[in-house]
C-alpha cells in the first residue's frame, strides 16, 4: 500500500534466527541513513518477543500482513532455519512477497528458506559454509563467495558476510561514500585476534566440531514431513 | 547466589542500545559453548521489550536484581549511551556489580556508563573513537586500540570491535582453538568491499558526518542534570 512512497527493505524474523545475522545489515542500513525512500522493517508471523539463537529475544516491528510487497526482502539466517524451512507461512511468505521484490537475499543458511519456497533452482548462491550441501538439495550451485548477486538475488555467506552484503547493497542503492561511512561509524575494521579462519582448511577438529553442532539439516523441497528434528 | 554454581558473562541492556555492540559478543560467547560455568545474559531494569537503535526491539532475560554479582560485565554501546550516563539504577548495577566482577568492559560508547559509574579514573580505554573525548572527562585515557586490557577492565572499539575483544576473551577464558571455532562459525572473516575504515584518515567529510550524528555527549561526573540532551 505505502510502496510508492516508501521502500520497506524488509527482514524476516523466526524462532532461533541468528541475531548476527540480522543486526549486522540492520547496522550498516542503519548507519546509511538512506532517508526517504528506503526504510529497514523487521516482519514475523506475529509482532511478539521471538528468541533468537543466543539468549536475546528479538521483537520485530510488522507481521507479515502488513508488509506484503517489500521493495526487498531478505531472510537472515541461524539455527531455526532447519525448522523454518518447514513453516508453511513463513515460507509462503517469503515466495510471495519475493515475486514484486526487486531484491531478494539471504544471510548464512537463511538461503534454505529461499530455497524451500522454490527461488533458488538454477542460481548461484553464497551461504554458509556447513551448509552447502542442504543448500544444493533445492537446486542451487553454492558459491563460496563471500556474497553473489545472480539476477535480483544477492545472498552473504555465514553470519558475519551479511554485514559486507549490505555495505555492497549500500553503494549500490545510494554511494560507496554512503558505505565507507556506515563502515566507519560501526568499526567495522576487523582485527581477529587469530587471522583469517578458512573453511577449507585441513583442520578437521574444527570443521566436524562445527557440523556437528549444526542444525538439523533443512528437508529439501517435497521432503516436510519427514520425519527429522 | 548462583555464582558458586554458574559464573554469569552478564550484558547490560538500556533503550538505544545498538544491537551489533550486544550481537557480536553474545554470539562469539555462543559459538564458544563454554558449557559449565560460563553463561552469557543479558539483563536490563525490567524484562520487558526494550528499543534498540535499529528498528528491532531487543527482550533481557534477567532483571538487575536477579543478577546483583555478575562473573563478568560488559556494556554495549548504543545511540542511548549518553542518556543511559543518567540513569541511576543503570549507573548504580554498573558500579556494584563492577565491584565484586573479575572482568568489566564495554563496546564503543559503553565505556561512557563504566565511566559515568566512576571505574575509569586513570585507565586506559578502548572506546568507540567519535566518543574519545567524552571519554576522558570521566578521567580515562583513550586508546586508539582495537581492544584494552587494564587490570580486570576489557574495553573494545565502536560496535563490530566487540567481536574482536570478545575472541581475545574467548581465548583467555578457554583456548584459541574454541575462539578460532566460534570465527570459523559465525564466517567472521571480513571482506568489507571498500577496504578498511581509518578514523584517522585525512576525509573530513566522512568524519564530520559522523560527528554531527553522534548522540549527545555524556555528562560528565557530577554532571547530571545539567539540562544537556
Amino acid at each position: 500500500m505505502t510502496r510508492e512512497r516508501t521502500k520497506s527493505i524488509a527482514f524476516v524474523l523466526y524462532p532461533g534466527t541468528s541475531p548476527l545475522d540480522l543486526v549486522g545489515p540492520l547496522t550498516v542500513l542503519r548507519d546509511l541513513k538512506l532517508g526517504t525512500p528506503y526504510r529497514s522493517v523487521v516482519v514475523s508471523a506475529r509482532v511478539k518477543e521471538i528468541a533468537s539463537d543466543t539468549p536475546l529475544g528479538l521483537v520485530p516491528a510488522r507481521t507479515f500482513e502488513d508488509l506484503p510487497r517489500p521493495f526487498a526482502l531478505f531472510v537472515p539466517g541461524g539455527a531455526g532455519a532447519g525448522e523454518a524451512v518447514r513453516d508453511g507461512a513463513l515460507v509462503s511468505y517469503v515466495r510471495t512477497a519475493a515475486a514484486t521484490a526487486e531484491i531478494v537475499g539471504s544471510v548464512g543458511n537463511g538461503s534454505l528458506v529461499l530455497g524451500a519456497a522454490g527461488l533458488l533452482a538454477g542460481r548461484r548462491v553464497a551461504a554458509h559454509w556447513a551448509y552447502a550441501d542442504a543448500l544444493e538439495a533445492y537446486g542451487a550451485r553454492y558459491a563460496t563467495d563471500r556474497w553473489v548477486e545472480d539476477g535480483k538475488f544477492l545472498t552473504a555467506a555465514g553470519s558475519a558476510a551479511g554485514i559486507d552484503a549490505m555495505l555492497h547493497l549500500t553503494a549500490r542503492l545510494r554511494s560507496a561514500s554512503a558505505a565507507r561511512l556506515a563502515q566507519l561509524w560501526m568499526e567495522y575494521d576487523p582485527q581477529p585476534p587469530f587471522g583469517r579462519p578458512d573453511p577449507s582448511d585441513r583442520d578437521a577438529g574444527l570443521r566436524g566440531a562445527i557440523l556437528a553442532r549444526r542444525a538439523p539439516a533443512a528437508a529439501p523441497a517435497g521432503g516436510i514431513g519427514h520425519g527429522a528434528t
